[in-house]
């Protein structure tokens, strides 16, 4: 069961070699995420992470931890505030903001802070679970 | 330079091999993606691609390909309708919906067909680029 208010923390890091695996698998080859020399010539003047490499840390963690085996995903706002650099620990925050139990759903609060503790990255998902949200 | 109105589509597949990259790059081990016996289980009957593989084709396309290089992503929402399926071909639909040109941002309706042309995830992107976006 999870409740209205309840919150979960995860950190997360990707190395150089995730962000170009992660490339390699999704085909986005922006230089901007594996060129240093190109990412200095841009507003960024390092590589950066791929927004979606961090959002999937949302997907892993209801899937896999919070609320866990069983969760069906069915939406997911995403606003990119700053970059995420590799080799940097980030905070995932989520926090449960409203429970349809008939539906066995729930839109909880989705949030990456950065080592500066910065918001990086807001937004909120919909989940289904019927193991859990009821 | 885009304007509005203006479409992009772009085809693409996933292996059972690249859900697997995917699963393990991300840490989303969700058995419902990669375990045949337990996906008989659910809903699904059937394993199916992670939605944020399906979502990572938009930031792959945004980067890459529409409008391309210099792309920055800004935002993005998801509603994932319907799951989808490993070595289906899926098409990833773009429109223009509106430019912001002071900005250099435009907000860009992104949505996923099935091979039967049902709709499968529906959103929208916002984007900056000071390139192509004027």
């Amino acid at each position: 069961m999870i409740e209205v208010g309840q919150e979960y923390k995860h950190n997360f890091i990707f190395s150089q070699d995730e962000v170009a695996a992660f490339a390699k698998v999704t085909g986005d080859n922006n230089p901007v995420h594996l060129d240093a020399d190109f990412a200095a010539t841009t507003v960024f003047k390092q590589p950066i992470m791929h927004g979606m490499l961090g959002a999937a840390v949302f997907s892993r963690v209801f899937g896999t931890l919070f609320p866990g085996e069983g969760t069906i995903y069915l939406g997911q706002n995403l606003t990119f505030l700053k970059p995420m650099y590799v080799n940097h620990t980030y905070e995932a925050i989520f926090e449960v903001k409203e429970i349809i139990a008939d539906k066995h759903r729930a839109t909880i609060s989705t949030s990456i802070k950065n080592p500066e503790g910065k918001l990086v990255v807001i937004g909120e998902a919909l989940l289904m679970n019927t193991n859990v949200i009821n």
